[in-house]
């Protein structure tokens, strides 16, 4: 089966034929119809965060059953579903108390990758997915079946970019009815967070980006204000238009900068949530009295924050009946052979969302 | 009538007499009875926190009503009361939303402080309030009739102290029954953060301390485990009682090092409570990371985030039914004249709360 291997730091992909072991106990094999080109598969790519190599990226993706491993219930090959980097044990505090996507369960179990290059060099599979492959084999816990009518294309980003910003809105803020909202950056996953906000009744809704056709497309999504952060004093413009400060500040890039500046735009009692994931090497400089006098808040959502069985099929209805977009995040679509291009679009901040399709 | 004035930054106070000036429109006059000492004061005469010179410090305190100035209703001459630092309009955002701590409204309107010493110099007023003195003037907003069964002594910490510790558990954390709690210094504060604690059903609470004699104090309100820092690792040691990270620390010292501990003593959507004020210079050093895989929370507690007067009666009955400790956090009592004295004991750490009784 073809997949696309990072053998070295900053150069491109190389789609190649690779062998994949059969699923263990517990495992499925599943056959990948689309997987999204995601920031996180970018940091790995270029060495923002440490990873082991070569390594298969990929991990927003959805497909079909196509090998049961021992002891796996509940799926049938052909059965559509989502594939997500989250393992869940089941049985751990965090499984039992609705928090699995904080479930420490790790696979695979016995530490062996399922993937080998033609010359029998081990693989690594990227946040225990490695979905940019025809194939790929993971833990039951990570899919979600959902129903056989809605586009792969579209499903497959309900498995990270989707969850993650909704997520951050609606499982980890709470955000209650009128509340304001800011959401600093505005690519697939502050999209998100944006139509979290607005399906929240989150009012206004602040977009903030630097790029005015991502500021157009939050629009679209339900920002009620949209500022551009390089024309503008964003951290002012919030504040006039908030009364003093916002409700909830979503920080959905990854920059050190952007979070000081939501922790400014928020005002009494605000809470910022980070979002995006900064370089694991930048740290945060803060006053404490920006804690102590305003009582603001500072927290991170990891994965939005989701309970992805429960979830997923509720995001799958949402879209259906309209509430929930889904077309307009999509960029464009690719061949799995032309993955550097659209690796390179996403890059250049032109996509919100570039899909794989096999 | 006397008063305790700060003329100098380090020096001693100069107890002398001054004159002060009848209460205006909304305005009441009060005959304080007792004046806790609290850090916060003394951040002021060490000059850890800007403020205008010669100044009246006191803040925390009890006493009967004097005099009413025009439009005042609900006192009568002769009433006890509590007389805290926070003004409230009830007509703003905050006031209206069970927020009136948070309340932006300033005292006095005229901007022209009450007191002025014999030679005809302004005094300020610290917070609103400058009580270590006989008679001070305040807003109507500042003041909670108290029971004249209640000990001036005790319910001057009502005022302050109490409400911080307490109100940083109890509104701002809303701690549920069985959550973990830490609560770093066992001073004044933190004791009442650990009768929080303990009233609200939390387990295991564990004091953090580096002086014996406090973690002792700690046991006696409801503390189920101490850590002297000094002789232990105490992030390891609250990560094994916890097993993993605590679900509330609370962080009563003023100290950005105490903040960055704290946090790593929080595990998994941890949260961390800022409640003591750290010097207006420092600045706190976190790697963002620590927010986002584990969801950890950083906020801080204003003045417990208590309403006044709707809290302290309850407090009041709390004592009385023996659940809420106040006789305990009194270390020991002192006439004005020896203010210097009260207060250098609490600054050799000697001291839970030193009260100035008139």
């Amino acid at each position: 089966m073809k997949a696309a291997v990072c053998y070295e730091v900053g150069k491109p992909l190389v789609v190649e034929e690779i062998n994949l072991d059969p699923p263990k106990a517990g495992e499925v094999k599943v056959k990948i119809a689309a997987t999204a080109v995601c920031h996180s598969d970018i940091h790995i790519f270029r060495g923002d965060l440490p990873q082991e190599l070569p390594i298969v990226g990929g991990h927003e993706s959805a497909g079909y059953i196509d090998e049961i491993g021992k002891g796996v219930t509940g799926f049938k090959k052909g059965d559509p579903v989502v594939v997500s980097l989250l393992v869940s044990c089941g049985k751990c505090k965090y499984c039992r108390t609705g928090r699995s996507h904080q479930c420490t369960a790790v696979w695979p179990m016995d530490n062996e990758t399922r993937m080998h290059n033609k010359k029998g060099q081990d693989l690594a599979m990227l946040f225990k997915t490695g979905s940019f492959a025809e194939y790929t084999v993971v833990d039951q816990s990570q899919l979600v079946k959902i129903p056989a009518d809605i586009p792969m294309d579209r499903a497959c980003m309900l498995a990270c970019g989707v969850v993650t910003g909704f997520g951050a809105v609606i499982n980890r803020a709470k955000v209650p009815l009128m509340s304001s909202c800011v959401i600093i950056g505005t690519g697939g996953v502050g999209l998100n967070a944006v139509q979290g906000a607005a399906i929240s009744g989150a009012n206004p809704i602040i977009a903030v980006d630097i790029a005015d056709k991502k500021l157009k497309a939050a629009k679209t999504f339900g920002a009620t204000h949209l500022v551009n952060a390089s024309r503008t004093d964003a951290i002012k413009e919030v504040q006039n238009i908030t009364g003093g400060g916002a409700d909830y500040v979503f920080i959905t890039v990854g920059s050190t900068a952007a979070i000081s500046q939501g922790l400014e735009m928020s005002g009494v009692q605000g809470m910022t949530v980070i979002v995006g994931l900064p370089k694991i090497t930048d740290s945060l400089d803060m006053s404490p009295l920006m804690f102590i006098k305003d009582e603001r808040t500072l927290t991170g959502s990891y994965m939005g924050s989701t309970q992805l069985h429960t979830e997923i099929p509720k995001l799958v209805d949402l879209y259906k009946a309209g509430i929930l977009k889904l077309d307009e995040l999509i960029t464009a679509r690719y061949p799995l052979d032309k993955i550097n291009e659209a690796i390179e679009s996403v890059e250049k901040g032109e996509a919100l969302r570039n899909i794989i399709v096999f």
